[in-house]
Parts: C-alpha cells; sequence; structure tokens
C-alpha cells in the first residue's frame, strides 16, 4: 500500500474520534475516568479546528505516560475548604479530571455564594484552557481561568525565560447565541503553535522568541531549542504572566513553571503546575441580565465593525465537523488507531 | 510678583496635600466623605509619582462637579447579596466612596468564604486603580479589579472607537517586602498619559493611537481630538478590554464605555460606568504560605535579570515623598490654593 501524504484528510465522528481517543489513554496507562476527560477535551479541540490542543498532542500524552512523569490512574482529593473555595489535590495527575471532580462542588458554591473559586495543585495541564471555562458559560455562569506551564518565556526586561506560557481563559454567556469565550497565552504565541510552525518549516514574525544566544528570530526551531518565548504585549503581557504564577502557583500549592525537574522522566511533556477557575453567578448581578447586556456588546462589537469575535473560529469548526465529521489527516487517525491497540 | 516657571517644584508634607485637596473637593461640592476619599486617593497617586493621576487631574473633578454630572454628595447604597457578593449602588456617585462603604463587608466576605465579590454600579471612576487594589494586599489579600470607562479605544480588527482604556489593577502580598501591584490600561497608553503628552507637545511611538480618519498618528492632540487609542497587544489586548467592559459593566449593572451621554454637562470629564473587584484570602489556599511563596516568585524574577518590578517605581517615590515631601509644580500648588478658596 502506497503511503498516503500527510496532508489527506480524514473525516471523523466526534464520538468516534473520542472513543478511539479513550482507548489510546487507557492503552498506555490512565483509568478510565481520565482517559474520558483527556479524551473529550482532545477530541473537542480537534473538532473545534483548535489543531494546536488536538490529536497533535497524543504523542506527548503518549511519552509522558510513559515516562512514568504522571500519574495516569491519580484519583484527585477534593477539599470543601470554605463557602467559596474548594481545593484539589490532583496527586500527580492531571488537571482535567482534577477539575471534572470537584465541578459540581464549585457550581453549587457559585450559585450560593455568587462567586467560587477552585484552586487545582500537584496537576499536570497540557490542553487548552478554553474547555474548562466554556461549560461553565453554557450553564448561565461566567468564568475566568489560569494555568502555569514550564518556563519559557523571557520576563520583560530580563536577560533569561522563567515563565511559562501562562494563558488566561474567559468564558461568558451571550443571549442568542454562542458564550463568548477566549484563551490566550500570554506569551507572544502559544507553545504549540510554535511546535506546528517549526513542523511546517515555517518562519514566524520578529518579537515572537529568541534564541539560545538571547537573540531575536524568526525561526521556531531556534526557540524551542534552547530559544524562549517573548511575553506578548511588552511589559503589560509580562505584568499578566506574572500573575498567572501567583494566581495557578502561589495561591494553588502548585509549582511555578521552574520548579519542576523531569529530567530523570526522558519524554516527559506535561508542565506539573497548578491551575486556578473563578466562577461567578451573573444572576447576583444587579438587573440581572448579564447574558442580554453580553449580547448588546457583541452586537455594538459587530457594529463598529469587528468581524469575528473571539471563539467564534472554533464555533464556526464546531458546526461544520458537526455536518461533516471531525477533520484530522489520515496519518493522524492511522497513528491513534496503531496507538490504540499497542 | 514674575510668573513662576512651570517646572518649578513644590514639596508639601502628604498629610497637607491630602487636607488641601479636601478642601477643594468640598469647596466645589462634595460631602466630607466623598472629599476624604478622593483627596486620599488623589494624593497618593502624585506622592507616588503617578503623575497623570495626582493633581493633573483637579480641575476634571472640578469642572465635572460644576457642569452636575456627578453627584458629590451621593451616599452609596451597599447590598449584601450572597455570602460572598456584594452590590454597591453608588447613587451616580464616585466610585471610590462607594468601595469605602462597602470595604468592611467584602473583608469579612472574603475571609469567611475565602473569595468574595464587589460589584459597584451606577459610579464614576476617574482616578488610578491601583489605589483601590493594594490596600487589600496590604491585608494579606489577594485583590483583582477591573473598571471601564469611556468609548476611546478601537477594538481590534475594527474600524471605530467603542471600549474605554478599561485598566485592569491586580495586588498581591510579598513576604518581607512592598506588595507586588500593577496597574494597566488595556490600552496602549492610559488617557491620563496621552493627554499629559499632548500637554508637553510631544510625539508618541506608532501604536498607541489612531487620527479621526482611523490612520496612524503619532500626534496626541490628533488622538484626543477625533481620533482613538489602541489596544495593547493587538487582539489580545482587545479582548481583556471586551472582558473588563463584561465584568464592569455587564456584571456590575454599570453602563457601557458608549452607553452615557454626557453632552447636556459641558464640563463633564468622568466616566459613569462600574467597577468590579475581587478579593482572594490566600490563607485558605494549600500550605498556607503564599507571601512567602510571592517572595520567591520576585527573587527568581531578579534572578533573569528582571530590574524593576511592577509597581516598585511607586514605593520608591513614595519612599521619596515621606522624606522630602510630595512634589508638584509651584503653578500647581498656586492652582490648588486658589480652588480651595472660590
Amino acid at each position: 500500500m502506497p503511503a498516503r501524504p500527510d496532508t489527506a484528510v480524514a473525516q471523523i465522528q466526534f464520538a468516534d474520534l473520542q472513543a478511539l481517543l479513550q482507548r489510546v489513554f487507557v492503552r498506555h496507562g490512565t483509568s478510565e475516568a481520565v482517559a474520558r476527560a483527556l479524551a473529550f477535551n482532545c477530541a473537542s479541540a480537534q473538532r473545534d479546528g483548535a489543531h494546536s490542543h488536538g490529536v497533535f498532542r497524543i504523542p506527548g500524552y503518549v511519552s509522558t505516560l510513559a515516562s512514568g512523569w504522571v500519574d495516569g490512574q491519580a484519583v484527585p482529593e477534593v477539599t470543601d475548604v470554605a463557602s467559596a473555595f474548594v481545593r484539589v489535590d490532583a496527586k500527580g495527575g492531571f488537571a482535567q479530571p482534577a477539575l471534572a471532580a470537584a465541578r459540581e462542588l464549585l457550581l453549587e458554591k457559585a450559585r450560593s455564594a455568587g462567586i467560587a473559586v477552585l484552586a487545582i495543585h500537584n496537576s499536570h495541564h497540557f490542553a487548552a484552557l478554553w474547555p474548562d471555562v466554556e461549560p461553565f458559560a453554557d450553564e448561565g455562569l461566567v468564568a475566568l481561568s489560569v494555568v502555569n506551564s514550564m518556563t519559557c518565556v523571557v520576563p520583560h526586561g530580563a536577560r533569561r525565560p522563567l515563565f511559562g506560557t501562562n494563558p488566561i481563559a474567559f468564558a461568558a454567556p451571550c443571549a442568542g447565541s454562542d458564550p463568548i469565550v477566549f484563551d490566550m497565552a500570554t506569551s507572544a504565541m502559544a507553545h504549540g503553535d510554535v511546535q506546528i510552525a517549526a513542523r511546517k518549516g515555517e518562519q514566524l514574525p520578529y518579537g515572537i522568541g529568541v534564541d539560545s544566544e538571547g537573540q531575536p528570530t524568526r525561526d521556531p526551531q531556534k526557540i524551542l531549542e534552547g530559544g524562549a518565548l517573548l511575553p506578548f504585549g511588552e511589559h503589560k503581557g509580562s505584568a499578566l504572566s506574572m500573575m498567572v504564577e501567583l494566581l495557578a502557583a502561589a495561591l494553588t500549592g502548585g509549582n511555578f513553571s521552574w520548579e519542576f525537574d523531569w529530567s530523570q522522566h526522558p519524554g516527559a511533556k506535561t508542565p506539573w503546575t497548578g491551575q486556578l477557575i473563578i466562577v461567578i453567578d451573573p444572576s447576583k448581578a444587579e438587573g440581572n441580565q448579564f447574558a442580554v447586556r453580553s449580547r448588546q456588546l457583541v452586537d455594538q462589537m459587530q457594529a463598529v465593525g469587528v468581524s469575528r469575535m473571539p471563539g467564534e473560529r472554533r464555533f464556526r469548526e464546531r458546526e461544520a465537523s458537526a455536518r461533516e465529521g471531525v477533520s484530522l489527516t489520515a496519518q493522524e487517525l492511522e497513528q491513534l488507531q496503531a496507538l490504540a491497540q499497542g
């Protein structure tokens, strides 16, 4: 059989992709519960065209699990700390099952107290962040989340990298349409997008990163191999990245992005840090018409010429995937099928 | 008497400046309580070298009060909504007295629930935002605040302005030193700094704003007169500015930055919007050593070459002001004394 080109596209139903990924995770050492959370997350990213966090991530998950760096069987321990504060010890496992374990308690507290916070530590987050916040908006709540990652970003004015890509994600309901959702690395580019550019042999704009000598470079390979990323928006993005370290690590009991040592675990790819999620119940707000007001904001943004709302592309891709199936390359599908077997 | 040049410097004790400003506010129509809150805020900004929000703002306060746009006598109405949610109707007055009125309740809730939110609406915010969050860090708490303002920022990808400069401020305690505090406009430059550049006749870098035709300009006057600012960090800063509109207006019951009409109040300068403050008690966090961890972050940032922490310049200026008095120009001092009389 001739090798199919990398670009040939296979379409697969979302449920089938999810089931396939779930088999991959279980086959490589996770519990069924962990596999369920990760497969849903990863299949959702692929479905929504967020390819840097879709099936592209699977080899990284597999090598990390094989390295013994992460505990794929970990059972998160949830602590009810106060009327609006929940802690989870992810026990060295992934962050998504930790969120899943605490989710109901967090929702209950947010609805009762008006706002609540979930602090996850001892966790590995290797995925997009919007899947963690979007479901709260689907329930009529406003959610904000931050997660720190691994040293690869040079703070503004510094000589060497320290921060992670440290994304901030936000979701809010909007009357009559999909929620408003964004998920932004506080680095000038997400790490996964640099990897994709490197794989494609593409050059990046200046201002994204530096090489191992600290010199500006357009070569994604040089950024990945001994180089580093820059924060977005100079000192402002850098201050936000610092805030993410404080909220996601200092406030959760997790590691800062530079604190973990995975050198004894070749193949390890997942940052072992922390995550914070704040959920607000807008029904407590004056007037109780948040989603209607949110709609007015979107209408005004469109009236002044904004042609694409944050997150909108993902919702369009999601619709297309519902009609036509989720796209991945034939090679990726083959690889997943092989990983599910052995 | 020959006119003294604009640059001659007068030194004044902080308490004297505060008392002088308090007389100015009362003389121009505020209650004693409102004058106290605004004078402390404005004197603090001047003391800390934050000149765009120091006495530079007084003529704007005075003309706004004279225009009848803001109620300087307003008595804020605090509502205890839920175990972690406080609302304040500022009754068309300033935001600072509204925060002052709700502060004790907010602190109590944050300490009891682990996190609490204060939603202020029907309020005018014309000041720096860091004075609203820094005092929480002094009490060992972490605080985040956002306030929307008035249409002067073009959303990324749009043709016309819509958002305000919409700052985000954050404060966190740090063991053995001043707290970590930042206050950043989500616009490429704060409005007050553009005004100062215009007054000085300075050119700005490209990327800060556009003229009335939507064309890039370096002239601050053209930005102020029919032009507009751009968000910092392109689509990312723009998404954060949008988030500020949602949190500070939609979630509080306040006006969006484009919703108020002050055309019947010549001289009005203060945006009539809303403000959100989230306060978290880090003693609820795993390990309960937030301030120590915060210190470790600062140490690491310095180790990689960060020479100035966010907010550090303000603390240095504060020390200098404590030693030598608060600096303002002789002309500014004269103007304040005149305003305090008539």
